[in-house]
């Protein structure tokens, strides 16, 4: 990546495009506001609600805990960037070894490039013309970049193939294999895979250089429905090397892997026979990087092999209690432009009062309006005006993008990171 | 308003930060874009999917609309900012004869302020002390800043007059009613409201101006009890009035308003009775500078009062086909991350290809992913890959805050503005 691209994020102007930040560090450059190390929780130090919060211990432990993990399994790692849309974390992901960033349309590959990164796995397809023809001056401009796309449609090889006219270098890309009836993207069969694969072979602009799938869009989905469907991806990727569609490729991918089931994505690409090739397994977890404290804490495949570890929600959304109006009823500052409600709604966690933080004992998030949350509190709920109300998230992607400057605060408070996002 | 910082805004660098637009205007500033006046829909001119747009005529339509509703029913005009966070078109609503702004939360005040708003009427209670320090701070600094907030109960204003103290103007503030049993901020009682008045007029750091209450939180709405609610609120300024709790007041504000219930605001408001000041009759709207194709299409007041004219949906949402799995199933590249799902899903509305545009006929919307659009498509339905899907949208604030620069595009798609928010 481009330290000089990441090093200008330090040198950004704190203002008023970003929410939470303290209204006396205007001006300040996003590195002298770091350095002067705020606490979060200090009223002198002016951290204004509603702010969410990254935890760095958790972060640092996510992300080791996942290269260990991929590491272990003989998997390399595209960790899915769409999710954090966050330069300074991809730079930890690829320092954590990341062999790329895997990402989903053509906006986020420019948010990578600008950064510098060298391997690119857009995992959707891609045939919009203007995107292409960028792309194609990406991989003219820079022989180290990698970029690997999904096609599913032989409609889809002949746009590609028409927009990347006269291009320099051919885009590699990777046949999709649908997850189901029913499911998202992705041929439905072996046999239009391989006629999609053929229809890229007759291109000079494409390489075919592998296969890939989301085991996440499997239809009633279970370790066995999955798993046989991670089986026919493999399969898929052993008879198109056999019918020599590899052809021209100097390794075979084969990419499945979203933060539900990547056990059964390591247990399954381990059986992975002999290619012609070497072979790229490539996971392509996103959500691990702040995990959360719904969907993916109940989806989490180390919930099944707890002996591998465990990821630690990273995320917290502080709220300030700005209205009491019954015994019953209690609003928060923090609404659906702060928080992720697509999932799951915020849980109330704890409540700050006067510097002393404590279980949020028989207060219920209800409801989100655009500027506020509705908090039912219960007989004995000990919630005040002013009391700070920290909430978990249910889906790091529908988090993250609601901000773009976002604390990285250890345990105590004390902020020591500002990490910048782009959506 | 600053036209310094509005023109600021022109000199901004097109890149990375900025969804949909062309990947070959990069390094241009907004305003080179902007003047090379070129077509959403012209594959050479280099939009890429998905690209929000805001329609230019149906804008001005709106702005227009609002004005002149607004000065029939002899109501100021703070339409709520909350919803398009766009200093550009909080420009265009004052120049559209708007009071002031309205907005939710300190940090959008702090965007406003940064272009120079004079008036912000904050439509919520604030209680948070670095926020308050710096609104006082601004108060200070310019004369004529005009800032009005809720207040809903005693310990609010406490704290209020606390992280005040010492502060050279008072902070405006008026009483805000909740809107019935269950329903969201503000005092529930007459009672509790005129001990919040007495608490204000105890003060020397707050002043009493006014009363406000937003009638979309009626539960059970319909006209009466909506009427009954706003009658309910008149009638509170009426007895804090005769209580000499605006004492200290220039004027008094009596302020309700959102987009489903203005006609009914208007009606009352025209029998507020005489009090012993001015009366402020603000009007809140937010939503109609864009409107939508779905929950304010059918709440809109204009619906009632057709003969005082009808608002125009702005928005349309460009996603390309990208795969086409199956007869009953394609899949556009617009997700969560670029379309409101919060009261209903996008609807299909045209296809585009080749230059020709067409009702999208048998093709509905099933679901959103992070990235993907799920259509599903009836037998006949003519869409490939590679054809644009123009999208109707629901929920203007939760459209716009998707979106950090916005094409402005005439009806033929040339482009002759770019929008910019901030979330």
């Amino acid at each position: 990546m481009s330290s000089e691209a990441l090093t200008r994020l330090a040198e950004e102007r704190v203002d008023h495009r970003f929410k939470g930040l303290p209204p006396d560090a205007d001006g300040l450059t996003v590195g002298e506001l770091a350095a002067q190390r705020r606490n979060l929780f200090a009223e002198a130090d002016g951290f204004t609600t509603p702010v969410l919060a990254l935890s760095a211990e958790r972060l640092e432990h996510n992300l080791a805990l996942m290269e260990t993990y991929a590491a272990r399994h003989g998997l390399a790692f595209a960790p899915h960037g769409k999710t954090s849309m966050a330069p300074q974390l991809f730079q930890r992901q690829i320092d954590h070894g990341a062999w790329g960033i895997t990402l989903a349309v053509p906006h986020q590959v420019r948010v990578a490039r600008a950064f510098g990164v060298q391997r690119v796995f857009l995992a959707n397809e891609l045939v919009d013309a203007p995107a292409l023809r960028w792309i194609a001056g990406e991989l003219a401009a820079d022989p180290a970049f990698r970029f690997v796309c999904y096609v599913d449609s032989v409609r889809g090889v002949e746009l590609m193939d028409a927009a990347l006219k006269g291009s320099t270098r051919p885009v590699d890309v990777v046949v999709e294999l649908g997850a189901g009836d029913g499911a998202r993207t992705g041929v439905r069969t072996e046999a239009d895979a391989r006629a999609v694969a053929e229809a890229v072979a007759g291109t000079a602009t494409l390489r075919l250089v592998g296969v890939a799938g989301y085991e996440g869009e499997v239809p009633q989905a279970d370790p066995e429905r999955v798993r046989s469907y991670l089986r026919r991806l493999v399969a898929l990727a052993a008879d198109l090397d056999k019918g020599g569609l590899f052809g021209r490729a100097e390794e075979i991918v084969v990419s499945a892997g979203g933060s539900a089931w990547f056990d059964a994505v390591a247990d399954t690409f381990a059986e992975i026979p002999g290619l012609s090739l070497p072979v790229l397994k490539l996971l392509r977890s996103g959500a691990y990087v702040s995990h959360d404290d719904g969907h993916y804490r109940r989806l989490t495949p180390f919930a099944r092999v707890p002996e591998e570890g465990a990821l630690e929600p990273a995320f917290r959304l502080w709220a300030q209690v700005v209205s009491r109006p019954t015994p019953e009823q209690a609003f928060a500052d923090a609404g659906k432009r702060d928080a992720a409600y697509d999932l799951d709604l915020p849980a109330a966690q704890v409540v700050r009062r006067g510097g002393v933080e404590r279980p949020a004992d028989g207060i219920t998030v209800t409801g989100l309006s655009d500027q506020h949350t509705w908090l039912h509190t219960e007989e004995g709920a000990d919630v005040e005006v002013g009391d700070w109300v920290g909430l978990g998230l249910s889906h790091p992607c529908t988090s993250f993008d609601k901000w773009q400057l976002i604390p990285v605060a250890e345990a105590d408070g004390t902020v020591v990171d500002y990490i910048r996002t782009y959506f």
